[in-house]
């Protein structure tokens, strides 16, 4: 069995290395079960950085996606090359290569592939390709909530729902600011759905514990193909 | 000033290579008129073989999507190497390859990119990136109508719309057949919004009056972002 | 030991997956037996349909040939997506492409290489390169016959000959149609000969009974290097 | 004639993007005087930041090297994408691809090239390849001083000096600091030397007024290979 | 129009670099006369040497064969780097790589494709692939032969003959030394037939006079398809 | 564990191939003892021939030290196709592709990397890289000398040095001949010394005993980090 981890370009933001390695204890962790793992890396503010500059410089839509893209890869050279035993050393730069090399055996980090696609939608793909039946998004709120709980502090978290219901909370939740659809775009629905993908939404805090999370023993939400 | 043309797999099911040569007649007339070209080509019923093939062998699903891309390549080589003498003769296999490609001043022909995407999406993303302004949709209808025209014998063609009614009328008109969504899909609308690149809907038998059409002098869709 | 099995295009030509499924559960028995697969396969029908539009089109002989290498490669790829579990999973597109490939331990398929050269040649290239002491040649007739047993229904199989013998037949039975040298041609010989590969010729339907044909209880043509 | 402009990565880090601005504005002026140009960008604090955290997370020295070398190819890329009507579009990962890529008649951008090389010895590299008789290293300083002005106030710029002068005054004045020898290593000069290009180091911020610069209508520093 | 030169591996193996300036002197004749260039170079010596090597330490024959195809790429990035500014600097290593190679209008300088084939054979598909009407076939002797003139000092040049009657020469005067078909192996000959491309035999002592040649002024063979 | 051997090219220039075989055996006996093994080859006579030929013809530095490494790859690739059946068979061509290929489990086999970089430069980065803890030189004398010992016969070999003694020592022994710091050059003792890597001198007529020598009980240099 093989599990995908997508995380969040926040991860890469913060100030320590901490959740860093509690992500690689967690990835260490799901090898020792004998699970292969893929593992997707947002851009975050590098890829923010990168993206406002070259839009000041004239740059076009096509190519600021691109700037995202190779920020969010540089996020996972830093992760493969900091568990060089096990990774495949090399950033996959299309769903054709990751499906590649894949078959080494290796853990595979990659970050985004192309334009007009967010790192989700690529964590999905991958979640596919590599017949996984369980994705996991770690990001930087506890699950998915009712409304944004950046926005409101009082949201409340959901602990189980359907790809369905989803999509019906982020288009609320996610429309009142631009960046729109973070946690799941709808190409990353549709693959999820087609290919009855299981999705859990949980704390990057907590990766180091992700054993205990996937069995229920930690808050997250479960999203369920539908 | 550039032009990016999607051209249907059907055209490279039919019998004869007529249309495709009306095609090339059509691109060396923009060329003449110191336009460049980017051609993105269809599956078609290849791709539809080869899927249901590998479907019926257990192959998923981001494997069966790529059978489509394979096939789609193939009909790229095909018009390709049919135009030698102008043509870029390596179909790039990703959205940063085509942008390489781009440079070389040649006409670029390119298939899928990758799975979870139709080539339309590809289309809006070449165009994007190549700067392009326009974008026609080369097919076996005359334009967009207001149901499905294979459906419905008697739908009436719809000569200037907004991507806005023109999703309106694709979620009702295409919400009937399986295949979904096929001038244009969520991404590819995205796309052609963010970046104001107008698309003109048009039947691939008329490519050789390409020109014409262009000035509206013959029947055809245009469709304005929005 | 490794054993390399050219398919006919043919067997993708069929209306049914029964034969490609008896292909992969013959490649899934020689694995049982510890022996290590890499597959050829032929363009058939499919490179045929590309290399006859092609040439409508103008396209010069490199390129149809490179046509019907892309529509061989289609295939390898339908096939290797269809048993993604031992197969690496990218199709080599020339003999450095497929040594460094065979490293891996996968079972590698490919289609042809390049202009010139017909997918027997690669195979007998794939046999020499990777070691393989069998190769075995699956196609539409039970083995040799004395003459080209699609036109003559009477032509008498030969159980067991030498590429000299062979080379002799194939000048006559094959001379009468345009194709020529359809089981091996001379380049295929000439390898063949050089390390002393052994080469069986068979039904492709009775894949599944690979390992009984191979012990000889079933019918099916030897050629042995001479 | 071609030249090579060797930009400190401390111009990606500024607040922004005046200083980009007048790179380019820079290299388009070389351009209208029928200059080639190729531009090799430093790593900045972004390099900085992802070494840093490697190193706390356990990546070897060669790892640590290559996430600086790509973050310099980000900083190559967001260049490259801001002039895109001139520009190659694809940052060469080696020497041997940007050979290649310079055969385009395109401005080519490059970051580094491999771990235990610093940008500077690419840039003596990428000169020397390209045939250029001229490699500007634009830097935050106005050029070369006794003593590194960022520590001593009073420093004196030396207007004009051999590449033998240099060797002396950076192995003293760099001694102070870590990183050692930032404008130019012992590769780079050695590579100077052997194919006698003239180096000029000036500040980036009077990139927009390179050709005065050059004509020495302005301050810098003048190094002449010996 | 374009000309497609083969140089014999054995003017690389010369003291001096006097007929290889010669060789360049004549292309750039060609170039003059506003013809596209691409050369395709023997292995020679060098080729021998490593295949020697390889043989002796175990190598298979496709390993051996690569090692000739590698030495053959030495002597091509020889001339494509001693001309520089013409040059497309980066050696195709199989005709789909030489076709996009071909695009750029740079000449394109390739040594072996692959095992099994001659540079002649590459020569004649580089020739088809890049629609050359002339093939150079540049040697140590000054054309064919009645009889292989190593052996025979007084065999007779054949001034004009067609490639039937060529290969009934070649099998006779071939057969007695082990190499075989060196000028022109069936490969070729094939190609060469079905693309209808004229074929000159000529002394690379004379390449700086190539024009001469060409137009009957000096001694050589013509080869016509047949 | 992981070592490193870096053989010099002077070792392909002998008449016959027994330190190859030596070579070979001793890469098979650290196999077996457990070790991986990455091996460097260097250039000799044939990249000093092409280096001598390209000079001839005016290429420039940055192409003769590229005919150099190709050279050098050509030996690598005589060395790694001589040991198939544990060999990457592909030579990879940066540290970057090493790096990867490294990944595979197999033995790998690199010459050159790019221009201004001994072969010397490249196996420190290549130990580094693989966190080998021993990086074996295989030259054609016994060990590191007080004096070049081609020049000088009664030179006296040491057994065991500083890289810090041995740079001086390379300083007064090698500044006499052009080539200079043929055993390790800056860049090599500064990435052995930063990831602190152990350094064996060694003859390559020894490399069957590879076991005896590294144990002490045969004549070599043992070279610290400090
Ligand atoms: N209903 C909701 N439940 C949970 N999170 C939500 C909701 N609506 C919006 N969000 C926001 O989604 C964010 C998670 O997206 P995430 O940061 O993982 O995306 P990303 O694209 O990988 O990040 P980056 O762009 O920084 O690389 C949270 O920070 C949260 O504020
Ligand atoms: N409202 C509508 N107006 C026009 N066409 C419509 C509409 N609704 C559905 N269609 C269908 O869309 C089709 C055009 O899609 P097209 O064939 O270009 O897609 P494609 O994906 O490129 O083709 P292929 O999958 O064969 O490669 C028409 O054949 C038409 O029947
Ligand atoms: N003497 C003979 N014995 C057997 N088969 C012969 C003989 N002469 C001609 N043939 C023909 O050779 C064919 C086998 O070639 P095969 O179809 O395997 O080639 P292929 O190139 O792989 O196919 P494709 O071009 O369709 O991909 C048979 O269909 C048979 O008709
Ligand atoms: N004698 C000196 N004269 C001038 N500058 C000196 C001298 N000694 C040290 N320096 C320092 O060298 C620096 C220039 O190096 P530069 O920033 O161009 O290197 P870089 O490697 O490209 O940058 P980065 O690592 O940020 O990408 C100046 O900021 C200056 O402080
Ligand atoms: N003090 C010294 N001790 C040992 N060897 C020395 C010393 N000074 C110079 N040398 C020379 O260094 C040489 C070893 O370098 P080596 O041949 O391994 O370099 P290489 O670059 O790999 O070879 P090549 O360029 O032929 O590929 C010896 O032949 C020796 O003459
Ligand atoms: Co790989
Ligand atoms: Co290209
Ligand atoms: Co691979
Ligand atoms: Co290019
Ligand atoms: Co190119
Ligand atoms: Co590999
Ligand atoms: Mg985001
Ligand atoms: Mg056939």
């Amino acid at each position: 069995m093989s599990v995908v981890v997508k995380v969040s370009g926040k991860l890469f933001d913060e100030e320590t290395v901490d959740s860093l390695n509690a992500l690689r204890e967690g990835i260490r962790g799901l090898i020792e079960e004998g699970k292969r793992v893929a593992v997707v890396t947002g851009g975050g503010a590098t890829a923010r950085r990168y993206i406002g500059k070259g839009r000041a410089m004239g740059a076009n839509e096509s190519m600021l996606d691109l700037l995202g893209v190779w920020a969010s890869r540089l996020n996972a050279y830093l992760l493969s090359f900091s568990m060089a035993d096990v990774s495949y050393l090399k950033v996959p730069e299309s769903l054709e290569e990751f499906i590649h090399a894949w078959t080494s055996g290796k853990v595979v980090v990659v970050g985004g592939f192309q334009p007009g696609q967010s790192t989700a939608a690529v964590a999905a793909l991958v979640a596919e390709a590599s017949n996984s039946e369980l994705l996991i998004l770690a990001t930087n709120v506890d699950g998915v909530y009712e409304r944004d709980p950046r926005l409101f502090k009082d949201a409340k978290l959901i602990p189980r729902l359907t790809t369905k219901e989803l999509s019906d909370i982020l288009e609320t939740s996610q429309s009142v600011n631009a960046g729109g659809y973070e946690l799941l775009d709808p190409i990353a629905i549709k693959i999820v759905n087609r290919s009855k993908i299981k999705v859990v939404v949980m704390n990057y805090n907590k990766l180091s514990k992700l054993r205990e999370v996937l069995k229920g023993k930690d808050i997250s939400t479960i999203i369920e193909p539908a």
